[in-house]
């Protein structure tokens, strides 16, 4: 940042970078917000870029802006994609609580590019801001990233897990291990129900997100400065969504209530708390298989994960669950980002959410988290973990609660008697059970038997 | 609790209120859990007591008790129902997490009527708790309780209030406002718009509420006891959902996969999610109702609230916007139930979440809390404001942001100079722009005219 | 509520029950808030009616009310503690935010008993609320009611907790443990080493909220409305703190600045982040104890928790670990409440936060919860469990990580491999250290006593 | 990375980029880890490069390596910290949860220079992790890296924006205002009152921060694998925290339990709960900030926030209170770090705890964002504030509710009458005042006299 030209805005002049693509509000901002040192997440800017690339063509078609003009802004979008464009967005996370900083940004630099590809001037605000506040473009590029992020990373990521689950349960159906209820031995369950399971709750958490896609895929496009349309042509809404529709290949609709879209943030909102619904089931998987994966021998020993990395500096040999580990952490971090959006939620004020830019980064940071966390779980930990045969029979043919079983014949009060019996003698619930019952050693074996116990009811 | 008799369970023997219909388990559940002094919610037990009488009459169906056990059990539940049978479920909130403690004592209390109205020992495990575990009971009752108070208390009030909402917009329809951006004057807007707004965020979390009830009326029962439904008939699960729907007027339906049902409480995270959204959104309108209110003088003073109860102690003639207060402190309980909800809900190992009570307290006391300040609000504020039309008026006079509506003629850096030049003579916008701009007074009236600038794109 | 009487304040007459110590504010809120049904917590209506005691006095010493007057508020206000003065506070927890009905609530009931028993009308604003506001009362009592919590409930208790943790610590100090760090086998630990752990981690947090104290016994009284102290004579704090530190025996004093108190409630905040992370604490050892209690034959089995209660409805002879996991909820609610108190912590705007009555009630519901639980969990859990010396035994006998402390003497590297031989062959590690190593077998037996390698560096 | 050579670890070999410093086992983490692309803070890596050198120089006076060893370390880790040692510390936030990686990363790299510094092997364990393990190194890390930010960057940020506050306070000690209770008017303050309200919220954060500094710089290290410090030297966790105080200038101890220290993270959540506290209280100052410059004309218009850039894409001339919006939202952010932290507190399961490095992260980069909004805050919008007194004068002179300094007079009764006929009538107070009570205008005027009013108490 050595040589600098001037540039000037509204409020007059400043130095900027010589051979930076952005202007003074883009220097303004970096000036003023010196705060985290971390820009505006990459999915975000894309986003934002393709938004300008949409109203563009949409404008052209309003001829609100010269066929020239739109074809200099849409290349230049277009083409700032194909490389390395986020060197041009260095504004801070932490800026103004509308994002005009980061809109401002992009009109700049885009205008910058289109200016060179047209030969002649094209305004950041006249132009490439046309039709559009940063009332309507940030928030509108909010559910624009966020719907691209679940479609292209988050739900595959979500989908290709269910499968490796669901593909892992058919490889361990045959093994049946002790069930656990409050942590203390229950009634036999088979690995792949276990398994199935965790599949379900993933399940459910694709649908729930699917649901909230339409909401997310409604925009505040056309809102402008307060959600009444002032300055954009009423036709512009419609058309800027079926043009983002084109470049995206996601269905993006204009917003039932722009007022509601620009005053809050509610979408955002409720999709981060489906967001920490998955973490909290990734939270109870990655926690099964650690408790599953302990010992090997002073803990439960039922099944063996990968070996990925030594697991301690110190302790040779030592091989530690890391991928659920990191999932785990990934969980926790997406239920604090949630935290943040929740806050940032409640800070609208009359026309305009203003908090936008942390809402935007918790967002993604989530999905993205949520998305590599998935990917991990099912290749190098799911997928691979070997199933401590040996253990499970032990543990299974030593456990009395099997007892639960003969409720329906001998009544709860009896069976309690000889379970108890069973636990402080030390015996086998089937020798116990006989002297107690009428029921023949070949009734109780079938009884008894782990296996039919877990095919009951489902 | 002075005179008391002897009962006894698997463990032994013990002292109870000689009057007490319920048992030992209840009893020894009282003596264990000294810690909040406060009962399940009264909708959890209703809801308990209800699937009692349908798994009766299912396992008459199925005759695994009598039909006179049956017709005993279903009496003594639904009569229960008639009176205040909390006095009977005095089973501490904090309890075992699995919340067997209140199945015992639906369990005692039931077996004890229903011993009264057949003549003969009706059991507590064996006949009101036949083909059941606390471990599918009270995931089910979690989730029949919940989309009761959905169905019954909450989606009405969120109804109601968006009613409110809109016939209030029709009321004020004509009054304009200034827009406000970062809390700055911003361009106008119609009281109808703001009120509009709100009432589509509320539409948007009543259809994000509805999307969830399937999931909700999707229960664990039939699951026992880890979820394979052992000692429960293969057909108890279905024939329970359709008991209980005909109790309800609720359909209900057996779940996909009982393991996530009864090891996890995805769904309950997944609707609190929801609602702390609702409250979120509520906590914009309260605040936005409370900010238009300021004042009355040295405030925004907008609008009046409804005069409810002397403000102050100490300040004589204050009067406090006290039900926009009383509702943002719902939301923010509400928030905060959510993370009571979310942190137990990672408390799943294996096969039982044991978090499961206060699941259930904090999720329909947040329903509870959101109905009846949902009702309030309606009431009490929104129904019975005044507005200010002077005072909208005369800020809308002075405001030199209309000059954004030039924009499309004169270019963003002009009309930023006269805006600029308006607030430091402190002159009207329209005497500014007639100087440095081309157009004609009437033509700038036109341009600059408050109410048509509300009509852009909406 | 069959006869009523009339009643008037500033806004007029109402009804209020012919028997109410109340008068109209109190009928007003009541009519106002059907939220939760819920009375404020029972230690803040004992602190606010001890806070209007010692107004009182202060009060005549300064001569603001009569000496009559005073002796009146002051019998009648410690006559009301005797007995069961909670049906007299009826006022919902949702109400204005401010707790302004609250404190009218006390000033009416106090004002018609000291009336009684003056013979001669005592006024509730002129009198009772003497040189007080809600504005300072409400926050006063908040830090009162929380302090003597504090005092009274719960720092006793974790006192208490530590002590038992303690002791129960010498008592199985010679248990020598598999340590395990992710959940993974590790190198060798005490029982007494575990437990200490644990009561370090109380005694920290006893000591970081006795550090909140002096934050805490810091009184906004004096302030009235604003923070100015209108209205208030120059010495009534000073005196206001003095004779409530005599009713108590906790020294309160005024606090350097009002306007803080008042405006927000950074006091509460900061303790219930420290009773959150008390909470953080008590879920870990919660935790430890339910998984050093699994099992009791397919889980760790390391300890037996007493059993309290049968466990399961269905499952004959289970004894499931309930204190720790109504623990465990206690720990999950406190976060939540902290939620709260941090959402409420926000929601001060100028002169007032106006979110007081649930920091009240979420504050004391946290101390109140931690202490029981603390009491609960150290009778019934840690002071009585049984050490499973045999499955300590067998489990150390097979751990090859005790490899480790060869590290120093033949160097990470070989360690390694020595480890990784012993697991793969299920050979007892000192067999293969012999194979590989120049060091005798006494020298390894030496060099591999579990019960020495505890006392390494501590 | 188009260049690698081959390395190996404890399980094998694997590609290494030629160039990298590091070695095998960083190369592993980097492989397994590609979740969030972000490494570990900046602060964190320092702190872990100074332990190692401090751990050196204990090792080489405890004899345990040898002294050309232990200066080839240290001259290698401080040497590290000259220049860009990030590029060098590429592992993944999101791996394993007790931060081995990292530590191991450190050790390769100090290894690998150490060993050209001293011309023959440094081995990364047994040389450079020396009496440590991951164990014990990555909690001390923590502590260290969390005390250097409060004592370099956050206590002298919220030091320097007290005083800001108190010099502002002084400027502008002659506004008197009108002060807000439940957003409505209410008896009037003084500007300066406001501002050190503000102060004092800082002050006692500061306070309370310092008073955890103690238990922050209380060190796990000398614990090793569990908390026993099997295989460190019993004088090792004295003598590094000599070294590292000398290293630092902060005073360092080793820690009363070190299974505490290992098995949970207590301190870190209490720190962060009280950077939460911190985080609410400016929260409370920025929204303040942005209701006092709310306007320029349709809002409070009390204050004008220095003009930083212009506020609107759309809306010319318009600006914004940005540096209060950017306050806002660290705030957020940092209470959703805080969620995070309380999460992975939870996550201590025996003797460690596993959600270390996302502990580290959010507690650093809440530290991080703290101190550079407070510096911001202060410089770019406190001290440069101009006060509007024409404002505030102008809503003074019509607030009703000055006739509370009348009630010790004529009563809160006959002054509330007084207050509504003026509101109702819309006339000065002081005229209706002298219709109804006794007073002299004179006496009224000195009772009414704003600026007196606001000095009652304080």
């Amino acid at each position: 940042m050595n040589k600098t030209r001037i540039e000037r805005d509204s409020m007059g002049e400043l130095q900027v970078p010589v051979d930076a693509l952005y202007g003074a509000q883009t220097q303004r901002a970096v000036n003023n917000f010196p705060i985290s040192g971390k820009p505006m997440p990459v999915q975000f800017i894309r986003a934002l870029i393709l938004a300008k690339a949409a109203a563009a063509r949409a404008n052209v078609e309003l001829k609100q802006i010269s066929e020239s003009q739109g074809k200099a802004i849409v290349d230049a979008a277009l083409g700032l994609l194909q490389g390395d464009f986020m060197q041009h967005f260095p504004v801070d996370i932490f800026q103004t609580g509308s994002g005009t900083s980061s809109n401002m940004n992009a009109n700049e630099v885009i205008a910058t590019l289109a200016s060179r590809l047209l030969g002649e001037s094209v305004n950041p605000n006249d132009h490439v801001n046309c039709g559009q506040s940063s009332n309507d473009i940030i928030p509108t590029t909010i559910h624009v990233s966020a719907a691209l992020a679940l479609h292209e990373q988050l739900l595959p990521a979500l989908v290709r897990l269910v499968q490796v689950i669901e593909h892992k349960a058919e490889e361990v159906h045959h093994h049946v291990k002790t069930g656990r209820t409050h942590l203390m031995d229950a009634m036999p369950v088979r690995m792949s129900q276990v398994l199935n399971g965790w599949a379900q709750q993933l399940k459910a958490n694709i649908g729930h997100l699917q649901d909230l896609l339409p909401s997310l895929q409604s925009l505040a496009q056309g809102g402008t400065a307060v959600g009444t349309g002032v300055n954009a042509h009423p036709e512009f809404a419609g058309l800027f969504s079926q043009q983002l529709t084109k470049l995206t290949q996601v269905q993006f609709t204009p917003g039932t209530d722009l007022f509601a879209l620009i005053g809050s943030q509610d979408t955002a909102v409720a999709v981060s708390g489906q967001l920490k619904t998955t973490a909290v089931s990734l939270m109870k998987i990655a926690n099964d298989l650690r408790w599953m994966n302990s010992g090997p021998l002073a803990g439960l020993g039922e099944i063996e994960l990968e070996a990925l990395q030594p697991g301690s500096s110190i302790m040779p040999g030592k091989v530690n669950p890391v991928i659920p580990e990191a999932t785990a952490m990934v969980a926790a971090q997406v239920i604090g980002n949630d935290t943040v959006i929740t806050i940032a939620g409640q800070s609208g004020n009359f026309e305009l959410n203003v908090m936008l830019p942390i809402i935007a980064q918790n967002l993604l940071s989530s999905m993205e988290l949520l998305a590599n966390a998935s990917h991990l779980l099912g290749e190098k930990a799911i997928a691979s973990f070997k199933v401590n045969e040996a253990r499970l029979k032990e543990a299974l043919s030593r456990n009395p609660i099997l007892v639960t079983a003969l409720n329906p014949i001998i009544g709860y009060q009896k069976a309690a008697e000889i379970a108890k019996k069973a636990y402080q003698q030390g015996r086998p619930v089937i020798d116990v059970a006989l002297e107690h019952t009428d029921l023949t050693r070949s009734q109780l074996e079938e009884l008894l038997n782990p296996e039919k116990l877990t095919a009951g009811g489902v």
